[in-house]
């Protein structure tokens, strides 16, 4: 069984997967996609790791555009970079069962039997809580960063899939890990595969 | 522990509700509402019901509103009757441990610590299979159907909630009816109420 997991930003959504990975004993997949994704492009980690999970149309896009290169060499440069991502999660997947974080796995894996697709969120003072512990942001800083990663998440996904994040038909089980905890939530979910798995 | 749950037209959402507050032995409130709201409202059932989970300013409303009464005598009908649903909602609430579809319950009962969100979805050849199964709608007729209903429901809770119907966020546990069984799904939330009363 493949899990893809998406999430707002500091829901805790990575560490439910983590979690999740250790309950059913797959591999785990977040940002070491980026490293075999740039190992097999041939790109630079640092450009790879620039663009994941960035809006196709960002302004930091357009700059990069315009005062890097060509545009010619440049207009396929972020589709590259997320095709490459996808090929690695498509690789990844065909390995066996595994966990993987973001990157819209959940519509590059959309034709396998064997995906379960869950989204991972929280209430708003959860959040803040966890970025202020976590990452150090402050709490008049919390919402601004939170609207502003949240944007640029669904942004990049909305392009790639012609879905929209966050809604809840578009996935299989939506947590929320502030109520349930990150151990529970993991639990939870860690229960539905096994359900789908006796299948 | 108050269960509300939502559900996408089609979705088993109904019977899902009312197979989990038979494992959780709890009462289970849908178009009982209705009656009880019709009662203590002193409006006709019928009227109650032509109102129920419809959009506030559909043209259906507002052919109603102008050829039926006077335009002051009207304009609270609607939200009269939301309201009355809403009181019911909150009695029966307080009442003890229950399971709620539709409505806005989630909404109304925002403010109880105890109160838990589920919002069922299914893929729509699921939703397809179940329409012209249990309501006798043909293939050809199916996704208007859907769209329209769904629709409905939308813009009910859409005004009154000032939230995104539909949108994981909103809600504590959204499960695919359709990929679970319905059986499955109400095991699945009845190990997440367990989950949350022994904590």
């Amino acid at each position: 069984m493949i899990v893809t997991i998406d999430r707002q930003y500091g829901s805790g959504g990575r560490l439910v997967g983590e979690k999740l990975a250790a309950l059913l004993g797959y591999p785990f997949y977040d940002r070491e996609l980026l490293k075999i994704a740039a190992q097999e492009s041939g790109m630079h980690e640092d450009v790879v790791e620039h663009f994941d999970e960035k809006p196709v149309s960002s302004l930091l896009y357009s700059t990069y555009l315009y005062t890097t290169m060509s545009v010619t060499d440049a207009l396929p440069l972020n589709q590259k970079l997320a095709f490459a991502q996808f090929d690695v999660i498509r690789k990844v997947a065909e390995k066996g069962s595994c966990v993987i974080v973001g990157r819209c796995a959940d519509y590059v894996l959309q034709d396998r039997k064997d995906c379960f697709n869950v989204f991972i969120s929280a209430s708003r003072p959860v959040r803040h809580e966890r970025l202020a512990k976590y990452y150090g942001i402050p709490e008049e800083l919390a919402e601004k960063t939170i609207r502003k990663q949240d944007k640029m998440r669904s942004e990049y996904y909305n392009f790639f899939t012609q879905r929209k994040w966050g809604e809840a038909s578009n996935y299989h089980l939506c947590v929320d890990a502030g109520l349930f905890s990150l151990d529970g939530a993991a639990e939870l979910i860690a229960a539905a595969v096994r359900q789908l798995e006796e299948k």
